[in-house]
């Protein structure tokens, strides 16, 4: 039994956008493509130790940081400036899993209230919805800039609970991140797990109430009950 | 002015460690050295980001996890398992920098009390040491299995404090990686960064007091005061 919720809260990266076209722009600045995943990972890795420590840094302030030291042992110094900045803009530009427009449209027309809550912009919500002609399925696109902290602490998850006006029990947080879904449940809201990027769910996060290929099988799932 | 510490704490992996023999690894296994360097920032993603929710998970566990569906991606399934076990077993060959043992000598004989204090386990350390000649350098191996949570977390910290019986204000935390520093700062304790891996130090960062090329760059400033 998996009935609907009444909101469902989207992860952003990856969940719903597609990044493999990240690997592209290191290849444009003259940079191994493999090093778009190791990138993303740093990404986390110091967004989560400051999150760790009470702070609450900036998403693309820390994905610069991370880059700067990554490009600059494989560029030469003067180009390495212009690297950084067209390797971020790639994430202004990509576009949506095929999956997801049909699910939330379905979701959508079924009386779930779509919101989106990320640790990155809103900004690139609101491109990927634009560019989709989605946007108008979004209830709102929530950022933890607003909150006290990234996600996967509790306090990210409570904002989007505080701004949506609901109960932990009756929203569910959508991700293909297991983290993501490790941090909802501790909150106390229902996960599911999108399995797009396939893999086996780590023995140690809590695991997620749904699995879904994409968002066009969960809103099947949940249209389902 | 550096006046050498009461204790120094050293992180272990990367700051003592060259780990870029793990790299080889993954090519004896048939997947790309690149992922090396992905699967390690992905392992301190997933780690922080359980410390983030007050899990204390072991860092061998969340390494496998990590690793499975990264090679799941690119062996024959029959292959994973062992090339899982390969990979980890790597940690179990390593080196220490060839900075490493001239700086160590140089603060035990100067009577600085030199402990570790890692996000892995002490067999790690002991090993790198028993290999290299340095165990009889080291009063302490302390690992954060022992400990309430992972660092960069305060606690982890304040363990190692407790253990060695020292207020933050007479320890100095040692390592390569910012986050490490940070949260150590954070806790008080005073900090020098290996540069080693070269790069620009982050900005939202807590800057360290110290930065040495090596451990035998860092024992040479601290005899200098």
């Amino acid at each position: 039994m998996t009935p609907a919720p009444a909101v469902l809260l989207f992860d952003v990266n990856e969940t719903l956008s597609d990044m493999s076209p990240m690997a592209d722009r290191f290849t444009e600045v003259g940079a191994p493509a493999a090093l778009a995943k190791t990138w993303f990972a740093s990404l986390l890795r110091d967004g989560f130790a400051l999150t760790v420590t009470g702070d609450n840094p900036g998403f693309a302030d820390v994905g610069r940081a991370v880059l700067r030291p990554m490009l600059s042992a494989e560029l030469r110094p003067t180009d390495v400036d212009d690297a950084v900045e067209h390797v971020l803009a790639g994430f202004g530009q990509l576009s949506l899993h095929p999956d997801v427009e049909a699910g939330v449209r379905r979701l959508h027309d079924a009386g779930v209230r779509l919101v989106t809550l990320s640790n990155g912009s809103t900004t690139v919500a609101q491109g990927l919805f634009e560019r989709a002609g989605l946007l108008d399925c979004f209830e709102q696109l929530l950022t933890v800039e607003d909150a006290p902290r990234w996600k996967p602490a509790p306090e990210s998850y409570a904002y989007g609970l505080g701004v949506c006006g609901v109960p932990a029990s009756e929203a569910m947080l959508v991700a293909v991140h297991p983290w993501d879904l490790h941090g909802a449940r501790a909150a106390g809201l229902r996960t599911a797990w999108v399995t797009r990027t396939r893999g086996t769910y780590p023995a140690h996060m809590a695991r997620p109430e749904v699995a879904a290929s994409g968002i066009d099988d969960l809103a099947r799932q949940l249209a389902e009950g």
